[in-house]
């Protein structure tokens, strides 16, 4: 038995050695060589289009990919027989860093800490920002203290990402595809979106990307939100329709964007978000930091030598 | 009996009704009416310098005068007798909003939004800043997990900001005039100040305003920081000496500064923080929101109504 794992990333190879299995180091960005081919278990992290096609190739035994992704979009478009081989998800090992991330988007969104920095680059005081100024005024997103905060793809990430905004005294709600009570917050199925889009002060999506998310927040959507409330996007930039985004925008039917995913990323120099008004432009930096990666191989690796199921199959 | 207090807050009046007292708006910009100069109590908000001197002189009969700020430095400076008239601040009012603020800064600086901002602004996408990173490297301060935040000034604000420092993995440790443990946080006097320093990711100062905290962070101090730790500053901007913390931004002794206070402000447009590397630049927006201030009115009045202790006496 062979396990072969990526050196694109510092994992303590100890955490997971203990069992039968011949643990072996690979460069994601280049062919797996020759004497390891015979490898039974793939972990892989940014690995490239190349190296996983002719991994797919070549790697006759294999039976199990570990993918240290939430999302293995580039595992599933490599070709591998999925008939034969079990492909696990990283889901779980973002959930801190792209909570983290969210947190700071909805907070320079609400401390328009973006609008600070137009002004600093010019040495200029913006002194509408400061000093005093009402608390909590109706019609705007200006604190999290007692805001409407509706997370839209409510799974592990909300669920690590809810406990800050209630600290910090927002109201969450969530919508997912089943409806319940989840970590103490009331999730709603989709067909509520409308009634609970114009009651939202900051939206934020987690939504995977799948054909069934795509263009989820369209022009139609994004109508029923109040004229202050702000979109936050660190999901999948194909779950907004981002034409339809940049003209809600521009006619200031909404307050703002602050986006960390894109339909195309690189974001192209041509779209209209990096001008529009109050829109942040985070560079898929949310997550991309996988933390306990360790734990997950080994007791998915515990889970394959006995023949029980795997963890976040996908 | 006779309160005034002020119009330039949204107060909800009746909740600091019931007592046998006459309750009077005034214009905090304008010299107080003639028919009111008999008041016993003064409630104050961003007050002019002009309507505190004139009060100074004309209100004979006055006997406690509750500021809303955390640090009335105004009324202070007005001419007041406070051999005869009490002085209350609104230490606790501004606890949320600082909080929020801070952490704020400190995501901006921990994710490098303000870098961000500085790319948008040319369309162009700051790929060193996204996609797959080191989880929480050695020498850089990345995310609140695992970092040594040290909190320099312990009072209410702190105490409110420290859970969600907690809540994001951070390890908080903390410096006031007397050590112990407050909250759960370790806290140490200033004489630690040099074995503390050199092991701190991010210091943040809420230091109150006064001689005892003037340049309280000097160059020597700044000297003992780690290359990559940040300062951020939501206190009063005299416990900074400016000019030693733009050599050390400017040499990058430091990894950075996030600042809401300043020496003098507006930050005069010649300051060398305008431009100095990794500068977050915010104008005195963290505070300025007082909220609960109805419940400290009430419950001062009280106290003064039956000769108790006041809250807050400065």
């Amino acid at each position: 038995m062979k396990l072969l794992y990526p050196t694109s990333l510092k994992l303590d190879v100890a955490s997971f050695d203990g069992f039968s299995v011949a643990l072996q180091p690979y460069d994601v960005k280049a062919p797996i060589p020759e004497e390891h081919v015979d490898a039974d278990v793939l972990v892989t992290w940014t690995n490239s289009a190349g190296n996983l096609k002719d991994a797919a190739a070549r790697l006759k035994n294999l039976r199990w990919i570990q993918s240290l992704a939430a999302g293995p979009n580039d595992v599933l478009a490599a070709g591998f027989d999925t008939s034969k081989i079990t492909v696990t998800t990283g889901s779980g090992l973002h959930d801190h860093t792209v909570a983290e991330h969210t947190l700071g988007l909805l907070l320079t969104a609400a401390r328009r800490f973006y609008e600070m920095r137009d002004y600093q680059v010019q040495s200029k005081w913006p002194a509408h920002l400061g000093g005093p100024q009402p608390d909590r005024p109706a019609g705007a997103f200006t604190t999290l203290r007692d805001a409407r905060v509706l997370i839209w793809g409510f799974g592990n990430i909300a669920k690590a990402l809810t406990p800050h905004l209630v600290g910090l005294g927002a109201e969450v709600r969530g919508v997912a595809r089943a409806a319940g009570v989840r970590n103490g917050i009331q999730i709603y199925g989709e067909e509520s979106l409308a009634e609970l889009l114009p009651e939202t002060d900051a939206l934020v999506l987690i939504l995977p990307g799948s054909d069934s998310t795509r263009h989820a927040l369209n022009a139609d959507r994004l109508k029923l939100l109040p004229k202050h409330a702000w979109v936050v996007n660190v999901g999948r930039g194909t779950a907004i329709d981002e034409e339809a985004l940049a003209d809600s925008l521009e006619k200031r039917e909404i307050g703002g964007a602050a986006l960390d995913v894109f339909e195309v990323e690189p974001l192209p120099e041509s779209s209209r978000l990096w001008k529009a008004p109050n829109v942040v432009v985070s560079p898929h930096a949310a997550g991309g930091r996988p933390q306990g990666s360790e734990g997950l191989i080994a007791d998915n690796l515990r889970r394959f030598m006995s023949s029980q199921q795997l963890k976040n199959v996908i």
